[in-house]
């Protein structure tokens, strides 16, 4: 068989990553509100290092010391000590590279009220310019391999990037103007920390908002940022504030509506969600000769559909956050082919409902009460001592799943649930912690099989349960197998196209 | 040249089209609200019939006698007489079928307060089933070609199929208990109508509202349309009250909303915007061997896009809405040849804001004043006395063009503006009425070409004005050439895939 794509190396500028794989920013809510390095922070991302990815960008940094939440910064030299040692025992861990995201971002009061990029003077965006310089700098003195620059989401850059940026003066409403700040900080960037240190933009390739722009307008950012000599381009989607859902007594945080949720596609969104706008960002840059490589992100979990998306020239590297939290050994174990004990994200948004609650954010496949993801040699897989006598029966309209408990020299950790359509192969469902689940999903006149299998900390699978057939009945079908068929024959001839 | 696809006769049961496209179901708010076809419906269905759309889908019809704003109605026997001639009439217009689309909604505040599925009981349930099979039994006396069920946006069947509906009984939460009603009223009418007479669906191939359904489920729904024997599906996006912008003193209304956006796509979404749905499901629907014919809708304005979609087998049909209001002789023109002739759609949305504010709806291209589309067989096209005189420069992050106004026998009905970036071919960039535009969609480090052209109330085209240069200076790249080269070739090498 053919080597992966998912790991063939890739150069960024000055920046070489051993893999195609990216931890992209995401918000841990582990730093302190003094904004500097701890010992929670340490951990997260020394752990995601021991996976190996090949680039680890570490959650978002305060370009400025407005006051917020826990945030880390790099606003002030005195964060540059901490940030050092911590990119240095990343580097002393493996073979990722790692650069921090850098961010701007406006006040947000508990009233709701939040400040507008409309209220800005000039003389207050000439100093975010400034900001962004000095913190590309710091980044490039506390030996970072690079930086990334947030104009995402619903922050300062973004917001001028957006459609709804409604400033009658040279940074708004026309695309040209829009785009102007974040040209002026790509290159009071690259001015601080030279031509030979990469820097990456990241941003919504679709805002997903009412009167929001979409790929008619982030295809000639993108190609705007290659123009001005950006390394990398990280393509994310929604998280907004216009249509941010305000929880009274909190600061309005943005990836509470819709556009959040399209941010960080749940269950109900198809894999790749949002694969279509880092494609289609690719096309049109490289079209015109550009090269920047391009990040998709956005509910990519399995290394199937990650080296089919890289096959296929829809991105360049793929970008993970969920996936990653759920199982930060992914691209190690993908690599030494023991993708088999992988500890799959469900997409449940757990860690997303977390954030939007400002608590710790964790993930809800981890063991209770662990503030990291577990980190075991083990290899000794779970057994079901008793079998697993998995039981499963229709009833109104979902299937009841239940089985016995699986014991494990370590400890159970959670549970596969594999189902398959008649004949078809086994997939993965879903993975719970507990010995039952309700599957809501099923489609009438068909026969389902069922199968689980208990995991441990290390993601070490046991051997499968029995398989158990559920006939999940279709409304009124059996009369209507006639009429259906005529139906069928007396449209068109299928596979006419 | 090839015949085009778009004009390939396909059968959908016993009804015959001429060509494959559609006239979507359009708000009118023309009929008064006794629920009676009136003058302005008759002149505006028989204007559309003159420009020979393969189906034209009358707009949306009560089975049930609830109060509301303008709506026709079929909920009683004393509606098909009126119904009966219209359909008559717009068979001996021209060749297009003609089938009204019925719909059941809930109760409506102008306080913002809204009913919901959950507080329907059982046997209100079964009375909108029978209320559907009633009204589809009159459609068929009527003398219509056949039947179009509404399960899409925010109405009854609808709010049922989606995600967020709610209901523990039978009839909410599990996929198929969702899918329930739309199958009992499916049913009922293929039971009051026969086996012979078309029944098609019009839903969402994906609601665009936080915690509302994709793809994922939509191709099962879909599916089970097709199982039960539906002629015809045809796929809308959004229109849901979630996230409805309620507008003080007037009921709530569900196209406000971003999910009202994506299900009438505007100027600043890329051409069939919402293509990949109706693809989606017409790929896995004819994977599992049914045929029903899927009809795509959402900014599809050229007969090259349109006939693209149908030979790369995207959609079996095409549906317009706003680009047959914009010219009801949109098929016939390209049928005949004529299609430079189109007066095109610019997706500005007035139709959908004149509808939001409970208006009736006209098209902003139309001649001020008029209720229904210029009907005119002027040959002669528009002239420039004093020549286009036409002038454009750079200010601002904007292409500022002005020209000197047209004559024409008739009356000059508006002006086509086309841009070419650099030396690549001129394309329609939108059209206006008055003799300037300001385009806020230039990218700098680039040379547009200009040309405008006059249009008269049949589409005919003025000769071409002059062609104008208009440099748009880039954000300091002159300075920069050297830096973006270097970092496109530090980066991998393109076509690298």
């Amino acid at each position: 068989m053919t080597p992966m794509k998912l790991f063939e190396p890739i150069r960024i500028n000055t920046m070489r990553l051993e893999n195609r794989i990216v931890l992209t920013a995401m918000v841990t809510r582990l730093s302190g509100e003094d904004g500097y390095v701890n010992k929670d922070i340490r951990d997260r991302y020394l752990r995601f290092a021991r996976g190996e990815p090949g680039l680890i960008v570490l959650e978002a940094m305060g370009v400025h010391s407005v006051r917020s939440g826990p945030l880390l910064r790099l606003s002030e030299d005195r964060f540059i000590p901490g940030l050092r040692s911590l990119a240095q025992e990343i580097h002393d861990t493996g073979p990722s590279r790692v650069v921090p995201q850098i961010i701007h971002f406006l006040k947000v009061a508990r009233s709701g009220w939040r400040q507008k990029i409309i209220d800005l003077t000039r003389e207050e965006i000439k100093s975010i310019i400034e900001q962004y310089g000095a913190a590309a700098a710091r980044a490039r003195v506390a030996g970072f391999d690079g930086v990334e620059l947030h104009m995402a989401h619903a922050y300062t850059l973004s917001s001028f990037l957006s459609l709804r940026n409604a400033r009658t003066d040279e940074y708004g409403r026309s695309l040209e103007n829009r785009m102007r700040l974040m040209g002026e900080v790509i290159l009071k960037c690259r001015e601080e920390v030279g031509i030979d240190f990469p820097i990456g933009v990241r941003f919504d390739g679709e805002e997903c908002i009412k009167n929001g722009y979409t790929l008619v307008d982030s295809q000639q950012m993108a190609l705007r940022m290659a123009q001005l000599g950006v390394d990398y381009i990280s393509i994310s989607a929604g998280g907004k504030f216009e249509d941010a859902l305000h929880k009274a007594g909190e600061p309005l945080y943005p990836y509470t509506g819709y556009s959040g949720d399209r941010c960080m596609p749940s269950t109900v969104y198809p894999e790749a969600a949002n694969g279509y706008l880092a494609h289609g960002i690719k096309r049109f840059i490289n079209e015109r000769g550009f090269c920047a490589p391009v990040i998709t992100t956005g509910k990519i979990a399995t290394p199937a559909l990650a080296e089919s998306i890289l096959q296929e020239g829809k991105a360049d590297l793929i970008g993970m956050a969920r996936t990653l939290l759920a199982d930060p050994d992914w691209p190690k174990k993908v690599r030494e082919g023991r993708a088999e004990t992988i500890i799959g994200c469900v997409h449940g948004n757990v860690c997303k409902n977390l954030d939007e609650n400002f608590m710790k954010v964790t993930c809800t496949l981890w063991p209770k009460g662990s503030l990291q993801a577990p980190d075991s040699r083990d290899t000794e897989p779970p057994i079901w001592p008793r079998g697993a006598q998995l039981e499963a029966k229709y009833n109104k309209g979902r299937a009841e799943l239940s089985w016995q408990p699986a014991t494990d020299n370590e400890a159970v950790y959670g549970y596969d649930i594999l189902r398959a359509e008649g004949h078809e192969p086994f997939s993965r469902l879903t993975a719970v912690k507990r010995n039952s689940h309700w599957d809501l999903t099923v489609f009438g006149g068909t026969t389902y099989r069922y199968m689980v299998r208990a995991y441990d900390l290390a993601g070490n699978r046991s051997e499968p349960s029995e398989i158990v057939n559920v006939y999940v009945p279709m409304l009124g079908m059996e009369s209507l197998t006639g009429v259906d068929q005529t139906a069928a024959r007396t449209s068109f001839a299928c596979g006419e196209e």
